[in-house]
Order: structure tokens, then sequence, then C-alpha cells
């Protein structure tokens, strides 16, 4: 073993898994409580996570340090009794390794040196050669070497849609004029992108699966801002096509795959159809009734709002309960049923105080272990 | 007649009303063709627009002047066939007549100085004196004077909910941190603000039906940020008590009320039960199953993406064939049955090229002909 540069390990040589609820409720067996991650759990709320940015200098020198990247993924299980450890990476490292050119200037969003608007532009666009993101593949290897089994580590990328937006509008878009342009105007060249995005994030999970992920994620974080029917046509059509490419196991384990898109409430009929294990859901959608559409195909993850973070320890409490208790008595015994990965609805806020997160993974906790026991 | 001070006319002593096709669609009855408005129609997207404006120096000089308000609410129909015209106002009158102090700074959003963010602060709130607010029932009436009966007039004020984010944030925001903080950890403060914020609503809503407004609509911006159970609670509940404060006609006549909720699709069925004639629906929306939840209860309006209209004219009729098909054959016999609004599914961008709504409007009215003749 190679320790400056970790190369792909068999999952057999790695630590068997200590804590595997979140895997199981991925695919909808029992658990004794609810698993419960959080987007964005390593971050910027976190004050050992400010520190470890501020020596790697910027998001990138971070997100491209395997020892750094490692480090902060940890980060937040040291605090909480978490059921999951999420890669610490950014959605936008395949279009970064287009050739896009991508940074983070302080306080503000991602940023593309060279959009992509244009004809010209988008005849040059190829699915990346994986060498150029080793860096995350590394990172994968070292951060499930480090869980040592603790918890499953996930890994992800961003849908071919919300890559597209970013890789059109150049950066974060509050109406995404750019990139429905091109859709409305140029519907080829916009088909051309996603094929390629779809391809590219295909080969980036399955690199990822290859080097340790234990389950993977497509963020489609942008998929809610599409009219009914562009969204079938240029979101769903196109996650579609990453998981029809994906590895459905790695050395003989089944990587349950989850697909999230943000403000998609309306179209879970259209997604349970979706060839996944589980869906993502945001506040909006309400779980009782997500999990009447959906809830005998697929498991649910979400969906609480990061904002009640905001309220006192008493009032989080009350509010994981509220939608815990929307899901309802979750599947209790042998064989499949339907199952809840508790999480926020999209990512925590940088301004979240550290110890109300440990008041709503304890509540998540002992509440979903009452609702089991019919308390 | 005061020139220089219009006052509350009796609808008798207005022009009668030669194209009435918007009012019957609200009332559910049948009409030649769909009747079409934008939203943010009288805006910068019109060189004429940014004229007028240029002149009163300010957003606000705009909307407190009875003659620029009058003249900029006329001048999108002297381009297009619109069915429709809106007061040329902000959602943010009612706040700063409360004395929060609003303000627009060149390129930017709307700011208060005062925003309100503690119980002290709350408690200071009250329903305002109308007579602040006589400058907008001054456009009403000048606006309905100046239309001389050739389309509605419609009035219009930010929901309690919309209201309360601004009030909170101080201005527009990408998470809604501050308002949902409060909401979360003091919902007695926010059901305070609410209470308070609906009864002015209704009292701003019903100044304008008297000083001539022919439909209303509430704006719930931003009533689709927040989670199911939380939008019920502090959103609908306080739309539905400005509702049951409102005129429901006017000098004999009836004055339709419409409720537009960004981002609210998966609350339909619950805003279908809203005392008012209008649900606005925004893209996201497939307008068949709107149709099937809502359709027998209330007019729909909507729901074109604006950002069609980057693309090309032919693209353009396109886009809106789609959207009217997707609605389907509009009641055309006696009585009452299911009618479409066509509208954008948010305002019109200020980027938008001024022939491309031009195709749009045209599209409207040709293809909904076409549709009852059965083409």
């Amino acid at each position: 073993m190679n320790a400056t540069a970790p190369r792909p390990t068999p999952a057999s040589s790695y630590a068997p898994l200590q804590n595997d609820t979140f895997i199981r409720a991925c695919l909808r067996q029992a658990t004794e409580h609810t698993p419960v991650w959080l987007m964005r759990q390593a971050g910027r709320y976190l004050p050992e996570y400010r520190a470890t940015r501020a020596l790697a200098g910027s998001f990138m020198g971070l997100a491209t340090n395997t020892d750094y990247a490692t480090e902060v993924t940890l980060q937040p299980l040291e605090r909480y009794p978490l059921d999951a450890a999420i890669l610490f990476s950014d959605i936008l490292t395949v279009p970064d390794a287009m050739g896009l050119g991508l940074s983070f200037a302080l306080g503000e969003g991602p940023k593309f040196a060279h959009p992509v608007r244009d004809e010209a532009a988008v005849a040059q666009l190829a699915v990346p050669d994986m060498d150029k993101l080793r860096y995350v593949f590394d990172a994968v290897t070292s951060i499930r070497r480090a869980l040592n089994g603790r918890v499953p580590l996930i890994g992800f990328s961003g849908s071919p849609w919300t890559l597209a937006c970013y890789m059109v509008e150049g950066a974060g878009s509050d109406d995404y004029r750019l990139v429905k342009t091109m859709m409305y105007s140029r519907p080829d060249l916009m088909h051309r992108m996603l094929q390629i995005n779809a391809d590219a994030v295909a080969a980036y999970l399955n690199a990822q699966i290859e080097a340790g992920a234990q389950a993977v994620m497509i963020f489609d974080s942008w998929g809610g801002v599409l009219a009914d029917g562009a969204f079938q046509q240029f979101s769903l059509a196109y996650t579609a096509r990453v998981l029809a490419q994906l590895k459905r196991s790695h050395d003989g384990v089944t990587i349950p795959r989850i697909v999230f898109t943000k403000g998609g409430g309306l179209w879970l009929q259209q997604m349970a159809e979706l060839d996944c294990e589980v869906l993502g859901l945001d506040w909006t959608v309400n779980l009782a009734q997500a999990r009447a559409l959906v809830g005998h195909s697929k498991a649910l993850q979400g969906n609480i709002d990061p904002n009640v973070l905001f309220a006192n320890p008493t009032q989080i409490t009350d509010q994981v309960r509220q939608v815990l208790d929307s899901f309802g008595a979750p599947h209790a015994g042998a064989g499949q049923g339907p199952t809840h990965i508790f999480n926020l609805g999209h990512g925590i806020s940088q301004h979240t105080p550290p110890d109300h997160v440990a008041a709503l993974v304890a509540a998540v906790h002992s509440h979903s272990r009452n609702l089991r026991s019919g308390r």
C-alpha cells in the first residue's frame, strides 16, 4: 500500500461495517432506529472545519488534498453519532475536469472561468479523463480507510442538468436565464451537453464506487427550476441515463443509489420509476403523501427544513418528531418495506449552532426508537 | 371631479367594459379566446417604461406619482392586445406605510430601513392608516379612468407571509433564515405579525376595490419556501384571513379574487378550498393535473416559464401551444365550467425582447380560438 497515493482497495480488505443502519434503510430493510446524516454535514458551521480550511487556503485546496478531505469528512462524526459519512467534495468537480476552470471566491459561490454558452463551446465538451479526478478517488479511498468500518461512506455528483446550469451560467443564478435560453432556443446543444454530462457523471460515480464509496447520491439541485415537461426531458431523462450506467454492486456488495431533486416534489410519481433505491425529498413534501406515492418502490430520505436548527433544542426535538411522525411507522419485520433516512431538505446553513445539530441527531435516534416500540 | 386628486368614483360613472374576457374567465364563464396578461407587464423590458422611470428618478418616484403610474400601467396595452391591466405598484407598499422605510437601490431589490426582528419591533406593528396609501388608491382611480373601459384593471398586494419575509429579512433572501428563525423559535411573534399583515392587506385591497380595481390578486411570492405544515399554518391561513374580509362586489359588480403562491403546486388541493375565484400557478405545475385537482371550483391562471421569451418567435408560439393544450379545451357553453387565463409563471424578465412578447400574446389569442373551434 502506497501511503502518499492511495489506490482502490477491494471491499474485502476494509474493516467490516459496524453500523450498517443507513445501508439497510436504503435497501428497505428494517433497522432499530431511523438512520440520520446531514447534507453538507462537514462544513463551515463547524469551527474545526473552518480551522482546516484556513490551513488549506481555499475550498479547492481542501477538496484536492487527500489528508484535508479525509480530516474534514470525519469531523462531524467526532461530534455526532451520525449513521453515514459523505465524501467532502463539490458537485462541480466534473465540469472542472472538463476544463471549465472552477474557483470559489471568498464569500461567494462557485464560478467557472470558461462558461459554455455557444455551439463552439458545446462542441469542445467531452467526458473528461477520469485521471483528472484522481484526487477525488484518492480521497474516497483514504476516507473509507480512516472510517475503519464505523459508518458507510457516500459518494456523490451533481446531476447532468445541475452541472449544465452552472456550466452555462458560469456561476449561481436566480433566474437561470442563460441556461434556459439555450434550452428553449437550442435544445440540440442542450441535449448534447446533457449526454456528455450524464456519461461523465456515470464514469465519475463508478470510479468513486471502485475507490470505496458504499452508496452514491446524485444531487439534482436545480431540477426544480424547470417547467413541467422540461423537467422530464432535460433533467429526469439524463438522471436515468446516469443510473443506467451505474454499477449495482462492488465486490459482491450492493451499492445503493440516491436521487435528490430539490423542488421536485410535484414529479415524485415519475421519479418513482427511476432505477435507484432512494429518493431524497425537500421540506415542501409531505412524507405521508410521498410514502403513499413512492414508498412501495423506494426508501425516502429527508426532509426537515435546515432553518429549524435556528430554533432552540426543545423546539428542534418537536420538529424532528413531526417529521418522523409524518413518515409514520417504518418497516419492522423481515424482508423489505417502507423505510426512512432522516436528513435535512437541503445543505446545513453555515450559521447553524453546532450544539443544535446534536439535539437534532439525538431526537432522531430516540424518537425513531420509540416509534418502533409503539410509544 | 378634482383633477389633481382623483377620488373614488362609482363604477356606474366609468365607461362600460369593452373587453370583459378576463373577468368572464375569472368567473368560469365561456370566452371566445383565452385571455392573457403578464405579471410585471409594465416594466423594465419596455424602453418607454425606462424613459418614464428616468423622468421619475426612482421606482418609488414612479409608483407614488399618479400620472407616471397611470402612464406606465397603460404602456404595454399600447403595444400588445392584452386582456387586462394591472396597477403599477409594488407588493411592499403596506409595510412601507407601517413605517418600515421602503427603498429601492439602483440595480438591487427592495430594502427596508427598519426590519422587524424582535418582540419590541413586532409590538410596534399596527394596521397602517390607509391615508398613507392614498397615492395607490389615487393611481387606481386615475388608471381606471384612463383605461376608459378598454380592459379591466387588476389591483394587488403581497400576501401576509410574503410581506413578513421582507419585513423580517429587510430585503430579499436566498435562505429566509431570519424570518424562519422567528417562525420556528417565536411562532407567537410570527402569528401576531401575520394577523396584522392580513388585516392590513384586506383593508388595502378593499380600498383598491373602492377606488376602481375590478379584480384583485394576492401575491404569495414566498409561500413556496415554507415546509409542508408551516405553509398551511403561516401562509395559507393568513391568505384565507385576507379573503374572508374582502368585498365580493362593488357597486353591484363581482370582483374576482386571484391567489398566486409561487412554488405552491404541492398544496393545490388545499388551495382549492380558499374562498377565491382564481388560482395562479407557476411553470412547475402540469395544467391538466391542476385542472383535475381544482378545475371544478376555480379558474386557473398561468403558467409559462418567462424564460421561454428568450427563444425565437416560432419557438415561443410552440411553447404557448403546449401550455394551452395542457389545460385542454376550455368551457364553451352557458353557465360555469373550467377556464384558463394565460400568464407567465412569474414576472417577466427585464431582459425580454419586446417583440417576443407580441409573439406570445398573438399565439395565445390565435391558438386558443383554434382550440375552441376544435382545430
